[in-house]
């Protein structure tokens, strides 16, 4: 798990990714920024910065941060509650986004993550600013950034203890 | 309802107020941004344009431009399809909104919206950048900007058609 220390620079970092994006911020919002780093310990290669806006039993609506070579790592969403799952919208506002998703695996894939051998989709998209993409329940995914990224995530309720992650060493709990 | 013209120029305008907020839109979106009068053929008093990014049967994520001086009019959503009817967070992104609600009424609100005899209730709310709320359904509610301003709304699925409008007069078909 990543130091407290690489925690609070995470989220000093991301918020400073927000402000060049031009994403206001409350202060408060600014203190909770989410560190993610699935459990590996390599935030700079695994991992996400999340500030979640809303998040009811309807809905959801959270802004995305990745730094230069930062890989969200492979997962699905899966019913639960008797709901199909989480529905997102991944929409980039500012730099670009390599998302995998099924389907022809791409040739030569900008992205070269961490672990690859647990990564199983290989299709490639690339998201520019007001590009977007949206992901059914259920469906495998990934991204990464090899400039670093802000991207708003748009979805049905949220609820990341349910993710399943492909790489068995992942545990989606907050680091930070 | 307003002139293919003055929905052309309400579009432009909507374009570049996104700009200034560093709201990035595809020039398919650009094109496309929905210029709403409300049937009351005047934009610049009771209007406002939205950019769609997604709504499906479970989610809606939405840009809204006010121009400076417009008022979205009084409105709830009630149930339909058997859901509870449209819930819907309102974050600023750009400029100052104040954000109309049932409760203790506002004694002196710095809205003054035309045909203010059909709006009924005016507990104010001023929001800022990176500042929202939440509304819950069958809630009425309005906006208004002095100043001009950027909106996403973040809702379940978004069905335009069966919003209930306090003023008779109003009709929500989309200007252009």
């Amino acid at each position: 798990m990543a130091s407290a220390q690489s925690v609070a620079v995470a989220r000093q970092r991301a918020a400073a990714a927000l402000d060049v994006a031009g994403i206001a911020l409350t202060e408060a919002e600014r203190a909770q920024i989410e560190v993610a780093d699935f459990g590996l310990d390599r935030l700079d290669e695994t991992g996400l910065q999340l500030v979640v806006y809303v998040n009811t039993e309807r809905c959801c609506a959270k802004e995305l941060v990745l730094f230069a070579g930062q890989t969200c790592p492979e997962h699905y969403h899966p019913p639960f509650d008797g709901t199909p799952g989480k529905e997102e919208t991944f929409r980039v506002r500012h730099g670009i986004v390599y998302l995998y998703v099924p389907g022809e695996p791409t040739a030569e894939p900008v992205a070269r993550p961490y672990r690859s051998e647990h990564y199983t989709v290989w299709h490639e998209i690339m998201l520019g600013p007001g590009e977007q993409h949206t992901i059914p329940p259920m469906t495998k995914h990934w991204f990464h950034s090899p400039d670093g990224a802000v991207v708003s995530e748009f979805s049905t309720q949220s609820r990341d203890e349910y993710d399943v992650f492909t790489d068995p060493e992942i545990v989606r709990v907050p680091t930070g």
